[in-house]
């Protein structure tokens, strides 16, 4: 016999079905029980009479159970059908009398604290709002590889141990790689822009990045998945641009029509941002927040979070965005890499993509030309050599490009209204956290 | 001007187009040259008056170019049409007079060696046959994502930065982890299984894991991108070879279709697996290599690495595949969480993949008993407690599950006739190397 998943068993009406899964709650009534069966697909009412139940524990929930039994249509019930069972056999016993906290509340709420949740993860997913997180992250990874694999960009796989070639701006984790020591990419950077001079022109690439940070905020992860693209034979960053706003125009169209269940859970709706996302001058949305919100920065600082969050209320209310790209960076304020701006050398063709008020994506124009980028690296006080490995495809024709990175756990935090990052992380790695 | 790629040029006949790309190769006629143009869709061969050409330099090999042109038709021509210049503009000049080898050789083919193609990994890739090996890998991995969204399973993205827990059998990197020390995952193994468990129950992950094994072989990388699958509710460890004979054939069907231009370099064929991948013992294929082959290994001993060709050798003379499981290996020779077999238990419900002479395959059927799985660690004389992360929701009734992993540069190779598996790795990280 087939294993019938739940939200098919109504076009089995009439006809014998084997389920499986998790008993999700039990209600008890004289002679039977009403039991919910959960599995991957979600749930399903039974009636289970108490001759069938092997053993009183059988009943207890998170018992994992295989279900033979008759479909009947009932139009009340969520999934449109009801099962009678006639067999039951327990797959599993679950040993524990009670989880770490309820994990089938009414509307799937969960009331326990993150961290309770984090330290017991696996048993907290079987709560299916916690699992819906990540069915819905599962969306998004898929929409950013499909559209960029049908805008002809080729899937990279770039290393994770790295000699050094820090590029600025972060601590690294080191690594004892044998008889030397390495480092744990804080990015795929140098590598996808080494890949798109290779001949590839346009590249994705999702994986773990690491930072070395000591912050521990609702915002960082030390181990997070990145969402990179970079692309050759641009115009300028605004190719780039252009690029980010036709991807997350398909992006949150595809999780508005594919994940509309799981979403309502969280209340959340995807914007539809309809091919164009705002773009604000960094100078220009200093002197917005200084004008609208009496909020005033010292010549040269970036925004702080709650800048952030003011720059994008603005943007919602003036010009109907809940995103906005924050461009022109000082040079002073960006990596090695990053191509100066021609009409002021000292800002430079980058942007920031806010979405709700935090920055989900970094990005901009490298610069191309092998001899500037030298001297761009010694300005820093770094010795252009030890980017040799770096710089070598640089002095064979470079094209000008320009890419950016999408945190996936922060793109996924704000879609949903998440308060912590972690949420949206399967096993976040902080500052304090390394298991389980 | 919309720029338009080399492939679709012949759908612009008599039109005036813009090109961008690198220069091929050029040979100079009197008073005009045939420049090949090489941009990420292949080749095209364009007529290029000498008063065209900006400065001499501008026709050296590996320059980045932009070409306005008319097309015409040209049968003989491998794109169907030939671009006769009228405008043409140095995107970036190529510094170098020669590459570090001739990367445009008749077929594409590279007389270098290995060390110097790695060296200069990101200039070597502008060779079209090397290119190749990534974009067959690139249409790999998708088929294997594909392949498992459809069946159901769910995207996972677990930690590489984890806090002991060996499975056993190999080195691991040790890493500075803030005050404490951590390691690199080996495999996702423990947490697709907790994952499984948490109710995904059919899961699969793509990402890079990490082995800091000392011995620097063709067959071994300590950076390898490993594809893993874990799926819940099973009967043993058939249905997980079923799922990877269903995989493997669309995979290599996809293949198929998808790369025959690129698998022509190669002269490279998929295997046609139809659906079914043959299964042999372990002990079997033991008799069978000292029968017929006079190869004899010691009691309890694993196949070496010419045992693999041998077998294979045999499963396609006999069986008419490439393909060939070898399953119940003992007990001895595989992890803690293999689940043993009832007929025998010194021998276990797993299973390796070999194609071609390599196992590109390790998987099998877990233990899925709580005390059972807790014994068993003890017996490996390791302590359960360091185990509490992973154990604990084997107390909340864990199904019977199993799966694999398909290591990518491996399966890559060995459908290329790849000599080293390094040549499908971007980066590859081996004993000495970590750069660029």
């Amino acid at each position: 016999m087939e294993r019938v998943l739940t939200r098919d068993a109504a076009s089995h009406i009439g006809e014998r079905i084997l389920l499986a899964g998790w008993i999700h709650r039990v209600r008890g009534m004289k002679g039977f029980s009403f039991l919910i069966l959960r599995d991957r697909a979600g749930l399903l009412q039974c009636v289970v009479d108490d001759s069938v139940v092997p053993e009183p524990l059988a009943l207890r929930n998170e018992t994992a159970v295989e279900l033979v039994g008759t479909v009947k249509e009932d139009k009340r019930a969520p999934q449109g059908a009801e099962v009678t069972v006639e067999k039951m056999r327990v797959v599993a016993p679950c040993l524990e009398e009670r989880p770490p906290f309820e994990l089938n509340l009414k509307n799937h709420e969960v009331t326990a604290a993150l961290d309770v949740i984090l330290e017991h993860r696996p048993v907290s997913l079987r709560n299916e709002k916690l699992r819906a997180v990540f069915k819905i992250q599962n969306e998004i990874a898929w929409a950013f590889r499909t559209y960029l694999r049908e805008q002809g960009f080729a899937e990279i796989r770039t290393p994770k141990i790295v000699a050094s070639g820090t590029e600025g701006g972060t601590a690294l984790f080191k690594l004892e790689y044998f008889e030397r020591e390495a480092f744990l990419a804080q990015s795929p950077q140098f590598y996808k822009q080494m890949l798109v001079g290779a001949g590839f022109e346009r590249v994705y690439e999702t994986g773990f990045v690491y930072r070395a940070e000591e912050h521990n905020t609702a915002r960082h992860l030390n181990e997070y998945y990145s969402m990179d693209l970079e692309m050759g034979f641009i115009r300028d960053e605004q190719d780039v641009m252009d690029t980010e706003a036709g991807l997350l125009t398909f992006l949150f169209d595809h999780i508005r029509e594919a994940c509309a269940e799981d979403l309502a859970l969280f209340g959340a709706t995807p914007p539809s941002v309809g091919g164009k996302i705002p773009r604000l001058r960094l100078d220009e949305a200093k002197k917005t927040l200084a004008g609208r919100y009496d909020k005033r920065y010292p010549e040269g600082e970036d925004l702080d979070p709650e800048g952030e969050r003011l720059i994008c209320r603005w943007a919602q209310e003036e010009l109907g965005s809940e995103l906005v790209f924050l461009t022109h960076y000082p040079v002073a304020k960006r990596p090695m890499y990053t191509m100066p701006d021609s009409d002021d050398p000292m800002l430079t063709r980058s942007f920031d993509l806010i979405y709700k008020g935090l920055e989900i994506t970094t990005g901009g124009q490298r610069i191309n030309d092998h001899d500037q980028l030298a001297e761009s690296i010694s300005r820093r006080g770094l010795d252009p050599k030890d980017f040799d490995f770096y710089l070598e495809i640089f002095r064979y024709g470079m094209p000008p490009h320009g890419g950016l990175a999408i945190g996936l756990e922060r793109i996924t935090a704000q879609l949903l209204g998440l308060t912590n990052v972690r949420e949206a992380s399967f096993f976040p790695r902080d500052r304090t956290r390394i298991t389980p």
